[in-house]
């Protein structure tokens, strides 16, 4: 078993191999990633579309020498099981472990971490630039998925990477057959065109309808027809942009793929090969339904993935539901997506309110001016993005929507650290990065009920307002079919601590998932708890009581600490002249790893005995007397703590940040 | 004079007078805009250009019922003055006065306020739909130059636009014939190919190529030659985007620009139509320089723009000249410019290392990530951005160079208030949005030379770095050519208060272009001055210092308050344990209008008098003994202040920030 893949400790070793094993060695590749994925989730479709196309590059190609860049870069299993970590693979996406995206400080041959889609064009011609600067002789290498292709930025790449001759430039286009989701946009709809080969059809078609004028020029139309691939031929768009376009070529059959790539190495410029792959190929299962196994947790390959039982609901469906019951509620409701149908629970919209539903691609900047579009013509857009990807339509959120006041909803989720999928899809800087932007209202549900309530409030503003939540499931609350909305700025004390004015009475001001922890904490030390539920309008009048009724304040979010909700708080707090002592608790200044989501929380010390434990190391409190059972396993566990009382320590103590010294994405200390 | 223009109070009017009168219409309208524009400056070259069109727009649309959005909006003052504006025209871009954009609060003509580029395509798209949804008869229409066809957003969108078979929208695309910059990227080639005819023409060769196999099918080559525009027309880019493509057609030529409009009106579905104008048409020194037409100051019509006499250096120019002596020193350093060459001092770096220059057109997403990719080879690049701009690459600067912690120097203009550009073009954010990320150095100097050595500093540095500095000149102080950097990490005491703790002893924790103005009001007050220099990583040595030995802090900067640098001070210090009262003070929570920068920031309380008015406002502080005479004239300006102390008011209590009724685009109170 795997007897060709366990001599592949580097390509070095695969560049040794007779053409003739590389078939057989991709039959093992596929099925060792078969079996790793089954046993520890992560993507499959993706990583059984890539095997040829991964051993036919590091075969043809001087890689580490070359570059290789993986767009979004969860299809690189197969370069990671090829580039020594094979043997790491079982610990994939856990922490500790190896990533489930490439990166920098894991592999030199992960030249360009990735995850979000659509940067490797851009990172590519940097490289092939820096290249040419130096006088090397590299090629670099974009590897990119046709929907990664509808982003605005892989256009800029090529606008960009087509007009310098001299660019030692490759993008592969990996077109997977259009498998995973309905095409959206033009240029799918155009890349469909140029696989079927209906292009030169047509242009042939025109030729033929032009030469029946005069029958008897039969030899001329044999020639045209050579001639016509090469006349309309370059008006592909790829030509156009500068480049030389080749393909498309089926990416599955290694004869195709490597004289391919042999004769592409020998060209100079920029060029552009178009491959065609399948979603899951090779597993029947993932063939015939690759967004299913697109990203599966575990399962027996030869059973295929079983329905899972009903468990919480998750935020997504809550959102979700809420959408729908919104739309039947008001005809002016519609909502947006970029790409991310399934991922945020708008799968049932878009099925009954089709008119009313946008999916526009893997296109966040599009997507949020769009909806600024629709609302001046008195539309609700609701646009559901998560707080990573909402990133790339900061500007359009600052520029399109909030400067002209206009009523959009966003919906954003996975909001907070994510687990698995690590730095690059944690929703880390949503509440500093919202906050400073006039006009927006910013809100952080507690629970599922909350967020629904939440969203219908958001709707009525009409100004821009989001609310953000979390991956997956809530505390469990269930939802309240009637929309009655939450008071706009207005927090809502939870717990009142029993403890006097001037025996350490403390009050926890806490956000989102934070709350429920909070409470635990709370009663442990018998301190009041507040579920803030705005980051913004801060509820100063709230603040200014707690201020005056407490001995100090705590704020705790599952957000950056540096300028976050917190930071809120107490930017009202000091306005009102109050001074007083406050901790601020959340996430530390440190791109935080991939792992399980609620270990990384309590590694970050916002669990709920971590939270304790950073209150009463900054506060010298007893534990409260009534809960004394409760709050002596919270004292146990975190009683190692050595940290001392006031320092200049970063603002979360439970948290040591080290700057990682390869690539810098700073790691937890575990 | 104007007899037909002065008639012209709506579109209309325009609309009741025959074809005939269009033409005097537009010579008339030319030499107003050209009379307005060089009394109150603003931009000239491309409203010169857009004189037919708007009038064409305008004769031939039910405006507003159809909606006209203008791509980057700074050539509609032929709009405004069509639109009812005509009066204001002598207001413009003053406070009080009419935006150099178009506004939504401003007209219902405007549809769509706009300023950075690329946004139209997306909000027409938006207008459309909602027509649609609506079931209203309106078409929307996006008028869209050659230069913003190249952000991703503008494709984001086209990709999108051209799906939908029957959306009433209309992309016109306005082509300058290029005349502004050299062209930049594959889109600009490929539409000069479509203007020049070229395209056709090669077709047409292709074709002869062939016909001439087989000579005597002189009637067949004819009747092709008809149908080669036909067969290879539809290739065109915007073709495969699903748009019918009509073009390119003389946009100063009413006599096409009217009937085609006029067909296009009865057409369904998305349109496409390629116009060509040139910036400047009309005033033939503006045809021959547009750029430097493009925004000029006053200047006299007849005599044309004179030289400026040489004034205090700009900050662009400091960061121009150290590029270039940075670049003779490290090969390693490469310049880029998001289309932002004159406007970020570029101009010589481009002429002494064109090797290591690198235009990307309007690209900001592609301009970081481009940028990471050269850094990921050992170069040192430098991304020169305008604060508003990086708004549009903040998921590439998070996702792409902090998150790998690449050496990225980014050095970021325009950041605080910029005037007669206004609300979307200020620089308020960027401290906020920078600070909260991991790996990043943000620094902001206090004058020329500090600017200077900070960007030596961020190019040593190793990992990303940000200098941000504002528009127009600093403080005068001359640079020193030796490049020591600045201490990382490191704040500077530029002034020790004379009082004794409990003597209402104050420090000043400035930032920027706040230090000079707070040396004046911690003079008057005899407080402490601090120039902090570093928004992160903040001097917490320093704070805890200052702390300790004051009554009270003051931080001031050219930024939000909310989530600034401000409140990075108050993070370490509270983290540190410190209780005191903090009194911040910065740009208020809301979009502040066009007009003089002085006296803006003066209504924002930023100026000497209004930072010594603020901090005697909230501390019952005396003047200085030793500045009696200067602090007295303070006081008398800041007399009238009547806001009492605490309260639960914005932290900066000099300024009363109303939402404005209509776009809520927030007025300050002047």
């Amino acid at each position: 078993m795997y007897d060709l893949l366990k001599t592949i400790d580097d390509p070095a070793a695969l560049r040794q191999l007779d053409r003739d094993s590389l078939r057989p060695l991709a039959d093992e590749l596929r099925e060792f990633i078969l079996q790793s994925v089954s046993q520890t989730g992560g993507h499959l479709s993706s990583n059984l579309g890539t095997v040829e196309l991964t051993i036919a590059l590091h075969y043809v190609f001087n890689t580490p020498y070359d570059r290789v860049v993986w767009d979004v870069g969860h299809q690189t299993y197969p370069h990671k099981i090829l580039t020594g970590r094979r043997d790491a693979m079982p610990t994939l996406r856990q922490w500790g472990g190896i990533s489930g995206f490439p990166r920098r400080s894991e592999s030199e041959y992960d030249t360009f971490g990735t995850a979000h889609s659509s940067t490797s064009i851009s990172a590519a011609i940097g490289m092939a630039a820096a290249s040419r600067i130096k006088g090397e002789a590299r090629t670099a290498i974009a590897v990119i998925g046709d929907g990664a292709m509808t982003a605005g930025m892989a256009f800029e790449a090529l606008n960009n990477g087509g007009v310098s001759e001299d660019l030692p430039l490759l993008v592969i286009l990996n077109d997977n057959d259009m498998s995973i989701s309905p095409p959206v946009g033009a240029l799918n709809r155009y890349l469909a065109r140029l696989m079927s080969g209906q292009f030169y059809a047509t242009a042939r078609k025109g030729v033929e309808r032009v030469l029946r004028v005069a029958p008897p020029v039969l030899e001329l139309a044999r020639r045209f027809e050579e001639h016509a691939k090469g006349m309309v031929g370059p008006a592909t768009m790829f030509e156009e942009f500068g480049f030389n376009y080749i393909g498309p070529i089926d990416g599955h059959d290694l004869d195709s793929l490597i004289p391919t790539l042999q004769n592409i190495k020998a060209l100079k410029g920029p060029q552009f090969l178009h491959v065609v792959t399948r979603k899951g190929q090779g597993y029947k299962l993932a063939e015939a339904d690759p967004v299913l196994y697109h990203g599966p947790g575990k399962f027996n390959p030869a059973e295929g993935i079983r329905p899972a039982a009903a468990g919480k609901k998750a935020y997504m469906q809550v959102f979700g539901e809420w959408l729908c019951d919104m739309a039947e509620l008001d005809p002016r409701i519609v909502g947006i997506t970029p790409a991310m149908r399934e991922g945020s629970g708008m799968v049932e919209f878009e099925q009954r309110f089709p008119d009313r539903y946008f999916d526009v691609g893997i296109a966040e900047q599009h997507a949020v001016t769009f909806a600024a579009g629709l609302a001046t013509e008195g539309l609700l857009p609701v646009v559901a993005i998560y707080s990573t990807f909402l990133q790339r339509g900061y500007d359009q959120l600052i520029h399109d929507v909030a400067l002209q006041n206009l009523p959009v909803v966003f919906a954003i989720d996975r909001a907070g650290l994510v687990g698995a999928d690590g730095a690059t899809h944690a929703g880390a800087y949503d509440m500093a990065f919202l906050r400073c932007i006039p006009n927006m209202t910013v809100m952080v549900p507690a629970d599922e009920n909350e967020a629904r309530q939440m969203l219908f409030t958001a709707s009525q503003l009409g100004t821009p307002a989001a609310v953000r939540y979390p991956r997956g499931a809530g505390t469990g609350v269930a939802t309240v079919k009637q929309m009655t909305g939450v008071p706009v700025g207005k927090g809502e004390v939870r717990r009142e601590s029993g403890r006097a004015l001037g025996q350490q009475r403390i009050a926890i001001l806490a956000y989102g998932t934070m709350v429920a922890q909070s409470l635990e904490a709370g009663t442990a030390l018998d301190a009041t708890v507040v579920n803030m539920r705005f980051v913004k309008p801060v509820d100063a009048e709230l603040l200014a009581h707690l201020a005056a009724t407490h001995d100090a304040l705590v704020t705790v979010e599952e957000g950056c600490v540096m300028g976050g909700a917190g930071s809120a708080c107490v930017e009202s707090l000091l306005a009102s002249g109050w001074v007083g002592p406050v901790l601020q608790l959340g996430l530390p200044d440190a791109f935080i790893d991939h792992g399980d989501p609620a270990k990384l929380l309590a590694q970050c010390g916002l669990d709920a005995s971590g939270i304790a434990a950073s209150i009463r190391r900054r506060f010298p409190i007893a534990d409260a007397p009534a809960a004394s059972t409760s709050a002596a396993s919270t004292s146990a566990a975190s009683a190692p703590a050595a940290d001392p009382a006031p320092s200049d320590a970063p603002p979360s103590h439970a948290v040591t940040a080290a700057p990682d010294a390869t690539d810098g994405g700073a790691k937890l200390v575990a």
